[in-house]
Parts: structure tokens; sequence; C-alpha cells
């Protein structure tokens, strides 16, 4: 039997460590082709470039290891998977994994993510797909751990396939190398940010704002990735992209409509 | 009693026809504030700029209407939103409506939204938000005939609110000038992008790619927002941010995962 062909991406660019270090796991389980972007896109949510141009090379970033195919990638995480699936492989792969995120993409988070816009948009296409995060901002974040929950969740998905329209969101807490208490497959907690604006003046004079804020949970629930999380536990949020409010459909039926 | 304060966002930029029109209908139903996009961001998906700076700046587009106060913003769709809730109003608005979108955001497309974006991003805050959108992708499209549709779905959601964690994704179908047949609530149709990459050769004889698609309805129901718009009817789909996949919670939980 051959090896199952799993793409590999992320949102924090072509040489983050997380991604380094899924790309090691991953060779473990199968034939494994590299698609990610060129710089950080953080953030990007669902960006695709439709205005202007996507650049793409074929590189090598670990001469040392045995190292699979990589291709770098201009574009946005949504971008790479795109052009994998119909540029750049030559069959379909079995999985694509993204990341692993340096910081979380639980929670509300997972709409800002292009982590899991690379996951979904693999999903779109009918393809299982996962998106993994540790809880550490850090570029020289501690991914010892990650190691056993990483390979159950893939070797799962790759037995089992995914439910149509899913994906997953896994989030694995920041234990500095020692591994999780276990996994929960849980819900999405409610949460917002709560933005600042830091109002600055440039050298020219000119006004100008960097975003920041502080993460709220709004949710006590212990069904919730949050609670996982805090509680030492990799959180796993199947995750749709059908956004219909299904429950919310009475409640607007109920309006007076007559167009 | 006081008029409600409506923002006003849009993705297409603040000088885009689509835009004009939302800021005309809404200033008949209360007080307008516009923040948006200094340039075009569409296919922004839910981005949010987090490693760059902002800027922002009042502007006056329409200096022969009795113009609403408007900020022009570098930032993306949802950008818009984060500074006009935290910087630029002085309180929290009534509702939050983005659009017109030139082309359509029915089916698969509400995930690369960023008129969408900027509703959900509302939405998050719990404040009521509509994302409206007209199926031409022309900067010239006629939106005339949009009126009857727009207020009356403002005016609904204005006087019985939204349902918590839901926000509305109207789109309209494109008539020429001529009402729509009347508004269906429906739901997200299932449906997706086959990619084509048109790969091109730069002047210093870089490769580099277009991204274009062609796109298919993967569903045949009629319950569905694009059975609505091909059959001439606004639709309104109630959309959601919570992602969770809770249909597929079962199957997972199933799975072996002793993490």
């Amino acid at each position: 039997m051959s090896k199952p062909l799993i793409l590999v991406t992320n949102d924090d660019g072509i040489t983050a460590p997380g991604l380094r270090k899924l790309i090691e796991l991953m060779d473990t389980l199968g034939e494994v082709v590299v698609v990610a972007p060129d710089s950080p896109q953080s953030g990007m949510g669902h960006a695709i470039t439709i205005d202007s141009t996507l650049y793409s090379k074929k590189v090598v970033i670990d001469p040392d290891k045995g190292a699979p195919a990589e291709y770098s990638c201009s574009g946005t995480p949504a971008d790479c998977v795109k052009l994998a699936l119909q540029e750049l492989l030559d069959r379909k792969p079995d999985l694509v994994v993204s990341g692993i995120n340096h910081g979380s993409n639980a929670a509300i988070n997972v709409i800002y993510s292009g982590t899991m816009s690379a996951a979904i948009e693999a999903g779109i296409e009918g393809i299982p797909a996962i998106g993994f995060s540790l809880c550490d901002y850090s570029w020289d974040a501690d991914f010892n751990g990650v190691d056993h929950a990483i390979r159950q969740i893939v070797g799962e998905a790759l037995a089992h396939g995914m439910p149509p329209g899913v994906v997953l969101n896994v989030n694995i807490p920041k234990t500095d190398g020692v591994p999780s208490k276990g996994i929960k497959v849980c819900r999405q907690a409610k949460s917002n940010w709560i933005e600042q604006f830091d109002k600055r003046v440039s050298p020219t004079g000119k006004e100008y704002y960097w975003l920041s804020g502080e993460y709220k949970l709004l949710d006590e629930g212990e069904d919730t990735d949050e609670w996982a999380l805090r509680n030492g536990y990799v959180s796993v949020v199947p995750t749709q992209f059908d956004l219909t409010a299904h429950q919310a459909m009475d409640h607007i039926k109920n309006w007076t409509l007559n167009g």
C-alpha cells in the first residue's frame, strides 16, 4: 500500500519552527509535500489573492534532512492550498495539515486564523484537514511534548476520514515540553477581543494606530476548547464552513419580509 | 426618541458606488457614520492588521450631499469595524451594515468575503449587523431596485434586534433596476470554486500566477441562497461565527484519542 500523501502548510511562514516540527512528524506517517507562505501571514483570516500576482518557487529549507518537496508561495495560507491542489501536486492529498501555529487558535481566534483558513480551504475541496496550534506565541516556543497527541489525531483522521463539511481545529496547551494530560473533543468557547488602539505620530507627522487588544473569555462551560486548554488538555473542535445559523432560521422567518 | 446610530462599511473601498448607495438608504433610517477601507479589500476574508500600522482620516466624499461623518482607513473591513467601535464612534452603534458589495457573497463566497467579515466582527461585539451584496461584479452595477428590500430588512433588524451570535448575509439578484420578486430566508448553499491558475512570465523573467476560477454549485436544494437568487429573490441567510460542527461531535468522540 502506498503511503498517504500529506500536504503541510501554515501561516507563520515556511521557515517557522512550528512548521518544521509538523513536517518532521508527518514524515513518519506519509509522503510529505510542503507549500507554505514565504512570509508570516498571521491574522490573514480566509483572505485570498485576487487582484495581484502570486509567486511560488521550489525551495530547500533543511538541506541536512531527507527533505520533502517544498514550495514557498507569496500568497495567503488559503492561496497556498489552492495553488498546491491545482498546480503543484500531481495527485489529490489524503490529508492537509496546517501549523503548528505559534499561538492559540481556540475560541473566537478561529475566525482570524490563517492556519485554520488553510485547513478550511482543503475541507471545502473535500479533503480531510486539520489545523494545529500551540498556545505559545513565541518563535522559540517549545514544541516538545506535542508528538503523541498530533500523531494520534492524524492517525485517526487517516484511518476514519472526516465527516463531510468538517475540519478539525486542534489546540495544544503550552506545556514546556511535557505532554498534555489528554485530548478533549469540545466546542468553540464564546469569547472576544477588547481592542486597544495605540495612537502614535510618524516621523513625518502622520497619525497612525497599532491594533492590540485584550482577550476576553465569555463562556464558563466545561465543554469548551478554552476549558480544555486551561486544564492542560489538547482541544479538538470539529469546525464547519457552512455558516448557516439553522437555529435562528425561525426567528428571522417571523420577520415581516415581503420584499 | 433619538435616531438609531448606523455604522456603514464595506470592502470595495470608501468611494465604491455600492457603499454610496447604502449610505443614501441608511440616511433615511438613522444617524450614519461611515468607516470604510481607503482601497479595495475584496477577498480579504476576516483578515486583520496585526503586524503593521493603520492609518485613518476624516474625509468628505460627497460634498454636495448633507454628508454624514466619514472616515477612511488603511486596513481591512474587520479593522474598520474595530477602529470605529473603539476609537472613532462616541457611542455603540445600534446597527452595522456592510456593502453593498459589488458581487455575490452567497454560498461558499461568505468565507472569503470582506463585506461579511465586517458584519461578523460587529456580531462578535454583540451589535446587530447585516452584509449586503448585489450579484453584479461591475463597478457600474445598477443599484436601482434594491431600496425596498434593504429598507425592509434593516427596518426589521432595528425593530427586532438579532438573535445572539447571528448576523445576516443578504444577497440581491442582479435585476437591472427592477425590484426583486421578494425575500427568502434560506441556508447557505454547498458550493466551491474550481481554481485555475494562469501562469505567466514577468518582464524580468520571473514566473508568476493569476488566481482565477470557476464557481461550482454543489447543491440542488430549493431552500438555499443560490436557489433564491437564481429565481429572482433576495436571499437572507442567518450566519454564525460559532464554527463548531455540533452534528459531528459524536463522530469525532468515537475516535481513539487517549492523548
